[in-house]
């Protein structure tokens, strides 16, 4: 069953991980889209205010969407997403850490003939239950009527 | 020089860019963090309700990094980011667009004895000028005194 907006009920609840993430691939990430020193280079990261390499908080969104998609969104209509509301980076995310992400459903309501709005407050955790991220995210997903 | 947090001053503004993106690199990206079929799958894509091939929004969020670390974080004491306040996705980014970012100071406040924090609004529009992604992105740089 692919889910719709109407199956989505404020309080509903999930966790998802984990998922334990490399310093190749921090590096890797933040060659193409983050390249500040303390996410591509170990050795200045390691002498820098952070004490070594840290992903780019872009790379934590990316990899708590990941998790998202494939706990959440893989059978779901979704429609894309409108935005995000107060993203924070309260833990920095280092090599080695195993991510968890939990998921609430804070808010529902129509967005158009064909879609609605589902708010969703996410919260990742490392193995050491420090949260390197929370935000709601606003996504669309298909209404039962829409002809897609 | 390095731009410290005292180099920042209200109301500064720049523009960087552009960037062109490909179909290929969309899907890369999707595929690693965000593989729902609008992003990685071009014939269900142009199936659906968006007629064609979009980017995730975190990948829009990723570029538009770039081109900020580019133009203004590369010569700066960045101390890594607090957060994200109103991300929004407007128009979807798809295969071809060309992206160019504006970005202006709106806020700086001292943060710690050794960090500032500087919000920077974020614009991020393609050739047409349709807006791909807005945000406001808190940021935190090194104070004058700092001691790294």
């Amino acid at each position: 069953m692919v889910r719709h907006y109407e199956d989505f009920a404020v309080g509903e609840s999930w966790t998802f991980g984990t998922r334990r993430v490399t310093a190749d691939e921090i590096q890797d990430f933040a060659r193409k889209y983050d390249p500040q020193s303390m996410h591509v280079d170990s050795e200045a990261a390691s002498e820098g205010p952070f004490e070594g390499l840290i992903a780019s908080g872009w790379h934590t969104a990316a990899l708590s969407t990941r998790l998202l998609v494939d706990g959440l969104f893989e059978d779901a209509a979704g429609r894309g997403g409108l935005g995000v509301d107060d993203l924070e980076w309260r833990t920095p995310l280092r090599p080695g850490d195993e991510l968890t992400v939990d998921v609430e459903v804070v808010n529902t309501e129509p967005f158009d003939d064909d879609r609605g709005q589902v708010d969703l407050a996410v919260r990742t955790t490392t193995q050491e239950d420090d949260e390197v991220l929370s935000m709601v995210v606003k996504g669309l997903f298909a209404r039962r009527n829409d002809g897609h």
